[in-house]
């Protein structure tokens, strides 16, 4: 019935914006269970081509969005999936005042002072990735990390799985610091991901993960 | 009881990899209707915190993974959702080979010609994203649209918007040519987005999206 559906969208029976049959009346049309064609509709509603509201029933999207769903995995898993040895380097590891930007994305209060780790992330023994996290050192607990051993990424989706927050992806050229670090040449083009987390209204920690040249997150839509 | 799910999780009463009670037994503690139990649990198995099987029952994940959702909108919808007046610029139009690496991805023969499509995406005046697109003209039909009127993204979205693909997300130097395009220095990192779609077997078309220095694409998690 998916595939009815859809074609009756594309071939404009169901237009752009219309209202389809109730679930009821489909489920009679094909023969089908009530639940199948409930399946069905969220389905496509969660793809995007369909529209439901409570009161207003179920429309043909007018504005088609695609949806694509990325995995974020652990950093040494990803790696390791890639059939490649993870390595590991904590380049450094202080308690400081945030910069403001960061201090006001966590809601911080002025002069609270965070953990700063820096890390590097290795593949086949090539740095890959450049870690620069920012963490609420209350979440530690009372047998705080060893962040030499583990990685604050890892240690985090293990311990403080169940955060929301937001993430945003950008390029940015490579500064001497990061070239350095990164070993590439300074302005390569660096693949960035940005999370800030909290976990109920605690705010948890603000990463910046910079990825050296040749990394690609890829998915299906 | 979402909350006490992610409690128990959190607290390792119910430890990683392990099996956590049947939803009939669940439903019966909280008192709550087993289709709540249901959902609720579909939801963390949707987020990676629960891995379900259908004959080994729902176990707490070993290794969560976030999941994040992208909605990726018709460019124009994107930029005047931005508050941003839309431009677009169709630079060249041809039917050409594809390079060999783009045939190969959409599985076309060799020798089979496609449409090729340059164009520019303007906010407010200012050039925002280089569209390269390789796109097969068996989709156009008998009506084949004005690409200087109507982008190829837009008229693609709203006329064959049921393909599956897959979609990948990288950082590149700006060569010179597209520095040249784009207003930008050359080697500015550009966050690219390269699309292969298909419609059922058929292929539709290979997209490489540039954005110019400043773009960020951002979700929940």
């Amino acid at each position: 019935m998916r595939e009815e559906v859809l074609r009756r969208i594309r071939a404009r029976d169901w237009a752009p914006g219309a209202a389809i049959p109730t679930e009821e009346a489909l489920a009679g049309e094909f023969g089908v269970a009530r639940a199948t064609v409930n399946r069905a509709l969220r389905e496509l509603a969660e793809e995007g081509v369909l529209e439901r509201r409570r009161k207003a029933g179920t429309r043909v999207a007018l504005h088609p969005v695609r949806k694509a769903t990325l995995d974020i995995p652990v950093t040494r898993l990803e790696i390791e999936g890639r059939g490649q040895r993870y390595g590991y380097r904590l380049l450094a590891e202080d308690r400081d005042e945030p910069p403001p930007a960061i201090a006001s994305r966590l809601g911080l209060a002025k002069g609270a002072a965070l953990l700063h780790l820096t890390a590097l992330h290795l593949a086949d023994g090539r740095p890959v990735l450049l870690e620069d996290r920012w963490l609420n050192p209350e979440v530690l607990g009372r047998a705080a990390p060893d962040f030499h051993a583990v990685s604050a990424n890892e240690w985090l989706l293990t311990h403080v799985p169940y955060t929301t927050g937001d993430i945003g992806f950008s390029a940015a050229n490579a500064s001497a610091a990061e070239a350095r670090l990164l070993e590439v040449a300074e302005g390569a083009a660096l693949f960035v991901i940005d999370r800030t987390t909290w976990e109920g209204e605690r705010p948890i920690t603000c990463v910046r993960l910079a990825h050296a040249p040749g990394y690609r997150m890829q998915t299906m839509v």
